[in-house]
């Protein structure tokens, strides 16, 4: 007898004492549906490499679980320059109905929430502007309200919420717990809270451009200009919390003060006010210097990190080549061999709702699993497991 | 029954079947083993924090180990100033008969073989130097007859080898390839290979002047400037295994050509070379601008990676305060004050037992866990269990 609880949870009733061989396969189980909750879709090759099980072992897992309803099948799009070539693949991901999971980005002039399902499908996104003089109080009690509009009245099978803020988000940042309490308290499931560039940076290495990769950078050139690193895969937040702070690497070492107490950082060549200052974003000349100084800037960070992947993103990625080929041709001028050879460059996909975007995978990521996932069987310590429980 | 096999092994015959509540029990055990395994000696508060166990349930798990010979206790070295104060801490470890490691470093101009146990206690090293032009397999040669030395005659109980080599390390290198091959077929264990600056990083990280620490850089300034960076605990080695290059960022953008390519590198200012030719080591003026460009190299890479911790190592880390005065003056300078706040410099104090004792905490940290660890439990395809396993 299977039941699923209104939160996805799969509850059954042990007949016995399981043996070493089916917590075995439970834990094999696990891992599957742990991959697809933090993956989104994936072929039967993809699991079978990234679990290591044989074909026969992993069929056996997919079917069992299709047929439980916690995994559904669709065909994979075709590959650009391969339709015709063999029968389409199928992908596995987790039924839409179970694990939903918000993302809610604070930024300086607006918020966004997106919400999604656990086969990383999105069911409802909105945004909202607000002046930039608007207080913190102000602020989320405007995202609250909208974050119910897009949960579609209910937190019902809601996994987790992820807040993106922006400016430096640590351990000890207050307006983080503030956040973590007050969504938290509102809908009683874990609330996990990071800066919304670095979030963008995560977004876009498992959604956007980087979906696949592995190791990345991306640089928001914007307002401001900062970044995030995802290194193996997730998100390099440092020792306080200030990681990925590339508009304040040196473009100059012997250039002007910044407000930051450096000299010639690239936030002084490579913001949007900086090319609004050097002719604005229609001159050629403006946009390149910023596009160059990018390009240096990431050189010695590509031979720090040896990514595989550069995303630009912030009001300047609009600028198109114009941005990209000198900042391309200088990061290769100046990369290593070993590094530059694999690297690739380009111009960020999920724009506006990258930190929202970002939030969720955060929470895929990082928040307590879904019991779904963590206990394929029932703790020794649980409830007597015959009705639905409440998540939270 | 308990039996204790040659490679260290837990053998037991299963009663009966397992429940859930002893399952977690033992996957409880293994966490501790792991972690002790990972990281030497803890005190129980230590190993609390780390594993999230209550007092209670810790106890009866450590008390079950220590009984079965797995786990032994030894006094804590009070800290420096906590003399008088309070009782002693006990500090548990695995027991020193179980579980040898070896670390290789195969360097330019000389070999390292170090050999620990499981207590992460040195039961052996040795070096022997050797000319720059002898050949790989002159070196391989040398290092084999090193290790067997080291050995004190036979692998037993040898969990696996870690081989640092210079140069680039990565998942294509050839020689990487063929150390795998030579010694794990002379051993009969897993091998692990990476570049050795790496691997000090990572000594460093864990046994040396970081211990305790999540997110360090390393940098060493010797005939070239290379590095290593260790994020959340692990060595970051890149996409193609080229991360840590420090000495390849601009130190000044406009500067002359480098070998790499690039223009005003840092290893064109802070190498033993670049020093040398700018009055040498004694001079305060060659070593003041080697520390000076060195800190504001790392200032920029410490405001995109945010660590808590710099180590300066090689020869011109001997140059004490000369050196590590002016790199951090710059430092504090020109990082951001987040970043600044919580960053201490100090030197390395491992020296040239560093790349050795790192390619041991590689495989500590990433070989496949002896069967102490990750198989309380007999697996159920296992064999009957009665009598000692040959590792391997």
């Amino acid at each position: 007898m299977t039941l699923i609880s209104a939160d996805g949870t799969i509850l059954r009733m042990p007949r016995s004492e399981p043996t070493a061989l089916t917590l075995l396969r439970r834990t094999h189980e696990a891992q599957v549906v742990e991959l697809l909750r933090r993956l989104g879709a994936l072929s039967r090759a993809e699991l079978g490499r990234r679990t290591g099980l044989s074909r026969t072992a992993l069929s056996s897992i997919t079917g069992s679980l299709i047929g439980r309803g916690v995994v559904v099948t669709a065909p994979a799009a075709p590959a650009r320059g391969t339709r015709g070539r063999g029968r389409p693949v199928d992908l596995l991901r987790l039924n839409p109905a179970i694990g939903r999971c918000a993302g809610v980005d604070l930024g300086r002039g607006r918020v966004r929430a997106v919400v999604s399902n656990a086969a990383h499908e999105i069911i409802g996104s909105e945004s909202r502007p607000y002046p930039r003089r608007t207080s913190w109080e102000e602020r989320t009690a405007i995202a609250l309200e909208l974050l119910d509009t897009v949960l579609g009245g209910g937190s019902d099978g809601l996994e987790g919420i992820g807040i993106g803020l922006y400016g430096p988000v640590g351990p000890a940042t207050e307006r983080a717990s503030a956040a973590v309490r007050l969504f938290g308290e509102r809908y009683g499931v874990p609330v996990l809270v990071d800066n919304n560039t670095r979030l963008a940076a995560l977004a876009e290495a498992v959604h956007g451009a980087g979906a696949g990769t592995r190791h990345s950078v991306y640089v928001r050139l914007s307002h401001g200009v900062g970044g995030g690193l995802v290194v193996d895969g997730r998100l390099l937040r440092g020792a306080s919390g200030a990681a990925g702070e590339i508009g304040h690497v040196p473009a100059d070492p012997r250039g002007p003060r910044c407000h930051c107490g450096g000299r010639g950082c690239l936030e002084l060549y490579a913001s949007l006010p900086a090319v609004e200052a050097a002719g604005g974003l229609g001159d050629d000349a403006a946009v390149e210097r910023a596009g160059r100084l990018t390009g240096q800037v990431l050189a010695g960070l590509c031979n720090t990190l040896d990514p595989e992947l550069i995303v630009v993103g912030g009001e300047l990625a609009g600028c198109g080549e114009r941005l990209l080929a000198p900042l391309e041709a200088e990061l290769r001028a100046r990369a290593l061999p070993a590094v530059r050879q694999g690297l690739r460059i380009t111009a960020e996909r999920l724009g506006d709702s990258g930190g929202a975007l970002g939030a969720i995978a955060l929470v895929r990521q990082e928040s307590p699993a879904p019991r779904l996932a963590r206990q394929p069987y029932p703790a020794a310590a649980g409830t007597g497991c015959t009705g639905p429980v409440v998540s939270g």
